[in-house]
């Protein structure tokens, strides 16, 4: 079996251009292949920009996911960023490092992974950079996108008062790590722990949902929930100045999964929207294309500046969310 | 001494934006603290992006470079790219993945030296990442620029003819790392051997004569050397499909350094320019107003699609320049 090592720097990149294939959308002015790409800009829109990594070891482990499902994830990621922001994908940069002795068959999964993704929502990979790593797996993927001026989503506009909408079910990849880590057999999983797994491993950015909402401009706010329910309510009422209360009861939770699960356990990606209770119908109305994606309404904006859950009619603090840099 | 483990992941994002400061030019529409970044696009230019990483054990070691150096180096090399285009930088993101080992006295360092060459070339820090490290030091960074739509300078678009001119010395970075792998103390350095030490650590990107030749239109193509004279030499020429031949005696060797640490050496970052001979007065009197940097013709792009050097009348092929993952 080859190994990086024995290909070199110049021909993996050849291979990541054959992999990327053709896409080359008329705004890109420069592709791979140059010191830097560029890119026409968006006309009467922002340009709006995130990065995102994933480190093996800390979000991902070789025995438990193939290098395809990482590279999926890793492009996941940054592509959700900018469903919270509202923001349609323009171009992507994939930066890679990797130790010598990875197998060319596991650089191609990667690869691949990465580029059906892109390929699927229509974003071409423009740049990027390739590096040997001394220890693990490390991949930085830049999502380049725009957002009409008046339509970017951000976590700081909504007021007190304003209902908060979370799309599809959460609390399925923490169960789906959880999984991993008990080291159970895939062949041996049933339906519901699987498709947990499939959460965890391969999660689906929300693009088509959030510029849907963005350009009904019916949203106050929006965040990702890559840290979880909780962390990203809290990071949304502080971006905005209230507080929050969420009802237990209401949260979608998916099967497989609990509510600890739904609320600390982070990588769902679905979005949660703050929106003015005079929107809501229309919220629900754009929405209603989205055929099998559940929009649930789970929690208000509160004037009082703290952050709440609701259990049968008692309420509580918030749970913190992830943190990097914390003894969990 | 803390350590990063102590002040959680929040904490740090606070430090850094402490450190950052409130340089926010115009444009930034959204900066640090959001799902992603969002800039005003520039008028009648491209979008230009760029990303490049350093990785601990393979880019620096710490037992020789202070975490200021890190930290300036890892903008560098980014703006670097960007004055090889000709373009002004707009905007950076900053990724960072570290050991939850790492002092924050380290940290702090690493910033510092990052956020002060922003502040040189008044380029704001709109956003990035943190996360923890299982292994090395994982520093990538994303820079965006703008370029005239008509002034980019690509490493295409050279001729046959074309005459090629380097910036400043060549060699000193690679004779600077040598010193350091041969564990010389910094007390005992000569000038010569601190200047070169001092190439290598933090290297200075020519955003200054990138956008002042970009401007002027008196460039055919441009590259920057960050896998030294040869590899960029044979890259520019490939790009633009020409030959090229280099003459081995005027090519700027920074004393300390030799012609093969000039040719092989990489991470000086300097500019190689291809200009027309009909431009050659217009380029260099454009170059005039950078007293300190000296320009120097050094070859020429040919029709014959070879790579040479001439040494006192015979050519010779040009060697390769650095390549991650071919063994060395």
């Amino acid at each position: 079996m080859k190994a990086l090592v024995d290909l070199g720097e110049r021909a993996l990149i050849e291979r990541i251009r054959a992999r990327a294939g053709d896409v080359a959308p008329a705004w890109v002015a420069l592709g791979i292949g140059d010191d830097a790409a560029a890119l026409e800009p968006p006309r009467g829109a922002y340009d709006v920009l995130t990065t995102d990594s994933l480190i093996e070891g800390v979000h991902f482990r070789r025995d438990w996911s193939s290098c395809r499902d990482v590279g999926h994830k890793a492009l996941a990621v940054n592509l959700s960023d900018l469903a919270a922001m509202g923001a349609r994908p323009r171009g992507v940069l994939l930066s890679l490092a990797l130790p010598t002795t990875l197998t060319v068959e596991d650089f191609d999964q990667l690869i691949d992974g990465f580029v059906t993704l892109a390929a699927e929502h229509r974003v071409p990979l423009i740049g990027g950079n390739l590096t040997r790593s001394t220890g693990p797996i490390m991949i930085s993927v830049v999502a380049v996108g725009e957002a009409q001026r008046r339509r970017l989503l951000t976590r700081a506009g909504a007021r007190p008062g304003d209902l908060l909408f979370v799309t599809g079910t959460l609390g399925g990849a923490a169960a789906g790590l959880a999984i991993l880590e008990a080291g159970r057999k895939r062949d041996d999983l049933d339906a519901e722990a699987a498709a947990c797994v499939a959460r965890y491993e391969a999660p689906e950015p929300r693009l088509r949902c959030g510029t849907i909402v963005a350009r009904s401009r019916a949203a106050t706010a929006c965040i990702d929930l890559s840290d979880g329910l909780a962390a990203g309510a809290r990071q949304l009422a502080e971006a905005s100045r209230t507080g929050v209360v969420l009802k237990a009861s209401e949260i979608p939770i998916q099967p497989g999964a609990t509510l600890d699960r739904a609320l600390a356990g982070g990588e769902d990606y679905e979005l949660l929207f703050a929106v003015s209770p005079r929107q809501q119908r229309r919220f629900l109305g754009t929405l209603r294309v989205m055929k099998s994606l559940p929009i649930t309404l789970i929690g208000q904006l509160t004037n009082a500046r703290d952050f709440c859950i609701e259990h049968d009619g008692r309420r509580e603090p918030l749970p913190d969310g992830f943190s990097h840099f914390t003894e969990q």
